[in-house]
């Protein structure tokens, strides 16, 4: 079995570009693809809310609901922002395209910067939490863990790499059964709490928490505020659906904002309807067991929907890695047609899905997952961050361009750097919205750098400005390349002339060399056999054979280096470059290299590599050319 | 720094190739550098006897002087054929030449091959050994003892790169140090043994062992055997200068004579001398103290001396590497010369040294090392198997040599397959005392195989044969290359003609491309641009740019190929191969490759390796050469 059937096996057969449309994902695939990572966040937002507020005291988990609340407005307004991206940019792109068009270049690298690092962490962190509910289930595979892990990693990378429908299919299963299962707890729940249809009530907790501090002024309001920052979390991965708009079926921005909605809507009806009970049922957060368990045990009395719920809860934070498997490719194939990445990102694999970028957010979640030793909690300081700060880039540049809207005239149309702006009349209604949501995000950003920073956060804070400096070198490198490439003002006078010589690096006269001699004189009446001699064993026996092919070796000079050293690398440049520099300066000079090529790649290392060697050496001249003139073991010359 | 800085750095400035004999040693750094082994056999080869013979009871260690004498005798004798080896093969090879010339091909390389193993083992377990030394010091890098034994390894293989007179030199203090710390040790034992001088006598050692064992018949003669056979340990590492008769001053022979006898004279004489006082101070052997340890502390109590025996037996282990790192080298390039390992091991490196074959072993101890995890003990069983067998097969070689000059008249000379020999007087006697030397050596061998089979020594049964395959599967291949390349009846009509056709896969139109094209237009009238259309956007600019320069392209003809995948490589070659086997066939087709060169190599990465990969692909077609016409970033075309 050959690599290419190896390949065909795990990846399957390629498909046709043609069929690109047709790999595209409808609504119900692409809610599972994408919204794997914010509807996943119900297993723990309303918990990082509640952990910041019991410092306070059980009592004050009572805030829990209007600050859970407060999270659920802020997640209308961004996927408000978000729809009239979607709609704005319909070739996908979000915040990252949305900078580059209102804000220039330097903010859309800084949004890109952020989610790309966002996108990495969502694998590594995903992951890690799905490997601690194995482990916890099993704590003998704990040593394990980190293995684990990265097998996770290997097989989300598989399922990606097969095709994004596919997977569709593949993670659809697991994102419903989480939804369903949930959302069944929470109406069992609402209707034993409020008595209905003759449920038993729920029996009331214990309060467990003695210690209550009571803070004022603004220790009290940084409080607030921080436990407002965790509820966040449930933001992240909002923004994928803006960047992977191309990944649906046509019309693509119209399912991509219904898919969009969805989301929100069963996203927050979870987050909503869990922060509700745990408030109502008086829930405590405590280390040996989550809120969204205690709230499914307490409500279904540990039954089969319980288990259901566990078994699912564990699955989809697994899965929630999934979404950073459609940002990050998505988004560094904009960035790599921006010229800000190495291009091949831009292209699509085998299976019209961005392979490559797949592939490389598998080896950097690898990477922090070894790092890390597959402790998501170690990395959740760096997470979360980027994606606010490119919400509120994104929702800034959504203000700007809102102001450019505001400006035209019923019926009037204008064309931006990226898209076709028309008249709205809501525009500055619009304008007011994406303020608010910048300012919002930009605040909770600040106060996660603020609250994390010592804990991991400022790695962040150097990671956007190195990344930053990557995509501008990346960028300059291609500028320069596309200069020196550019036919502009191109005539024939400029192309380098051919010198009329060809050397031949000769170790010995035998059937490979004698063929490379007889191709290079039908390219230059001045052939030149090249040979450093480094004993007087090997002279004689070269010029034994060498006189014995007279038809052959007449019109070609033998040129031999006597050389005290064995490396014979050294006196082959130093007398072909003194070909190219000195006798014909500005010139193509020719070198002709007779290359063994054995029956087996295995067989290579019985040989000696200096003709690769060679070549490898000769490419940073520039106006060397070489002729690699194969002699197979079954060959005739 | 560049590479070949810090490998100046490391390995010192090359060399010339004439100073070769000045770099060869002098006979007092030639035994420190090819007799560490046999030297530091001392170090436990009394203990061998010993450790068997103890399952009889302390009365039975009478015994050890017998068998001691015994093993002395036993390596007189090898000495003794070995000097008449280097005599008559004065070019070295040892064991393989002198079974090559005797005995055949099967017969030399079953004797490399169990010399080989055994020169890889010497390494891994001197190292090991010696790190065992450094841990028993300090307990507390115990757990880093791998690292530690691959530093060592690293270290050694760092000097013997630097040359052979290089290592001499360093290593000649603790091989000298070792044997006058002994020899000290011996003489003043000696002399307290006897009250000779006035020396105070050594105080009587307390018996220890109380259960006592007596065995008859067979088991008892079996035991003896084994205790034989665990003395021949002092063997080890005799053959290496046979080996290494080239790596003498001239005169070589003489030279490597003389060495081998004062390697003899020391090695016996501290043999000798620690069994009989190991004897007749009735030392017991036991776990926690090496009985050379026991001698010293005994004879000295303990002072100066003591510590000064202790600190170079440690030193002297290492040290016994560097037999290895001799044999090694020397023994793999005859094997190369002779075309049954890879070519490169018979070249001399930057400071005359075989480095390949330094390098080689080097990994191959150091995976060792790994494997075993630096347990020296564990390796043991596999060791001194190899050495045994090959001497038993030298001495076989020469008793055939020795009967084939029985039959010379005086005066008379004969050619060998490898030397020359003449009448000697005394060629039968020679001859007697080699039969000799082949039973005892074969009987050991055999003794060595049924008692360390079980215990690891099956590895070896396997290895051999195993060796034996790849030698002889190297050979095939070499001889195959020199057929297939071999210039008997070559005249000029043998040689394939050149198709009038060029190729030029092309992506774009830019200068690097034209450069390439006019290249080509030099080399035929029929210059094909090929071109692989994988959307119509990139089929419009091709266009658009390929019309705007007719004063290149007129006589050019523009292949394009429509194309539904993205990895253009298969229709790249497809069409090449079609041009190469049905237009042209039995002719060479010529392929020029534009290549970008990136001025840094770590620049390769943001650009397509399709030109590599196609050139890969295009090596296993016979007749496809390919040209690579490079631009440079800042070239002119």
């Amino acid at each position: 079995m050959t690599l290419t059937d190896l390949k065909r096996f795990l990846i399957g057969e390629p498909f046709p570009t043609s069929r690109e449309v047709h790999e595209r994902l409808d609504k119900i695939r692409a809610l599972a693809v994408f919204a794997s990572d914010p509807i996943s966040s119900n297993a723990y937002a309303t918990e990082a809310i509640m952990s910041v507020l019991i410092v306070l005291g059980s009592g004050a988990l009572s805030l829990t609901l209007p600050l859970g609340l407060a999270v659920a407005g802020l997640v209308v307004l961004v996927i408000a922002s978000y729809i009239q991206t979607i709609f704005h940019y319909p070739d996908g792109g979000g915040a990252y395209t949305v900078a580059k068009d209102n804000l220039g270049t330097s903010a859309s690298l800084v949004a890109a910067a952020a989610l790309l690092t966002d996108y990495i962490l969502t694998v590594s962190v995903s992951v890690s939490a799905g490997v601690r509910a194995v482990t916890s289930a099993f704590p003998q595979v704990f040593e394990y863990r980190i293995l684990i892990a990265l097998v996770a990693i290997a097989f989300i990378t598989w399922i990606n790499l097969r095709g994004v429908r596919e997977s569709g299919t593949i993670f659809a299963i697991p994102t419903y059964a989480f939804v369903g299962g949930v959302l069944t707890v929470i109406l069992i729940g609402l209707a034993r709490y409020y008595g209905l249809f003759g449920a038993a009530p729920i029996p009331p907790v214990v309060d467990q928490v003695a210690s209550e501090e009571s803070l004022v002024g603004f220790a009290y309001i940084w409080l607030l505020l921080r436990a407002f920052a965790g509820g966040t979390t449930a933001l992240t991965g909002i923004e994928a659906i803006s960047n992977g708009v191309q990944a649906f079926k046509p019309p693509e921005s119209r399912n991509a904002v219904v898919t969009m909605v969805a989301m929100g809507v069963m996203a927050m009806t979870l987050f909503v309807g869990i922060t509700f009970l745990a408030t109502h049922l008086k829930l405590v957060p405590h280390e040996a067991e989550s809120i969204l368990s205690q709230l499914a045990r307490r409500v279904t009395g540990g039954g089969f929907l319980y288990y259901w719920v566990q078994l699912f809860t564990a699955l989809i934070l697994f899965l929630a890695a999934n979404t950073g498997y459609q940002g990050f490719p998505q988004l560094s194939s904009f960035l790599a047609k921006d010229n800000y990445l190495p291009r091949w990102l831009h292209n699509r694999g085998d299976r019209l899905v961005f392979s490559a970028g797949i592939l490389v957010l598998a080896v950097a979640a690898g990477i922090i997952v070894v790092i890390f030793r597959a402790d998501e909690i170690a990395m959740l300081p760096l997470y979360a961050l980027g994606v606010m700060l490119s919400f509120s880039i994104s929702q800034s540049g959504m203000f700007r361009l809102m102001g450019r809207i505001a400006h035209l005239e019923p019926g009037q149309t204008m064309q931006t750097l990226v898209t076709e702006i028309h008249y709205e009349s809501n525009a500055r209604r619009k304008q007011v919205m994406n303020a608010f949501g910048a300012l919002i995000t930009g605040i909770v950003f600040l106060i996660l750098v603020a609250t994390k920073f010592v804990e991991g956060g400022w790695v962040f804070v150097l990671l956007i400005p190195a990344l930053y400096y990557l995509f501008s070198t990346i960028h300059r490198h291609y500028e320069n390349v596309s200069a020196a490439l550019s036919t502009k003002g191109l005539t024939i006078e400029d192309v380098t002339s051919v010198a009329d010589v060809v050397v031949v690096p000769i170790a010995d006269v035998h059937r490979g060399t004698v063929r490379a001699i007889e191709y290079a004189k039908r390219l230059s009446r001045d052939v030149r056999a090249l040979t450093i001699i480094t004993s007087p064993e090997m002279e004689e026996r070269l010029m034994r054979r060498w006189n014995r092919f007279p038809e052959i070796t007449a019109d070609v000079t033998l040129v031999t280096i006597a050389y005290d050293y064995r490396d014979i690398l050294n006196p082959l440049v130093d007398y072909i470059t003194s070909v190219n520099e000195e006798e014909f300066p500005d010139q193509i000079t020719t070198i002709v290299v007779p290359e063994f090529v054995p029956e087996h790649a295995s067989e290579r290392i019985l040989h000696n590599q200096t003709a690769n060697r060679l070549r490898a050496r000769l490419k940073q001249y520039k106006d060397i050319v070489i002729i690699d003139v194969p002699f197979h073991l079954d060959s005739q010359i």
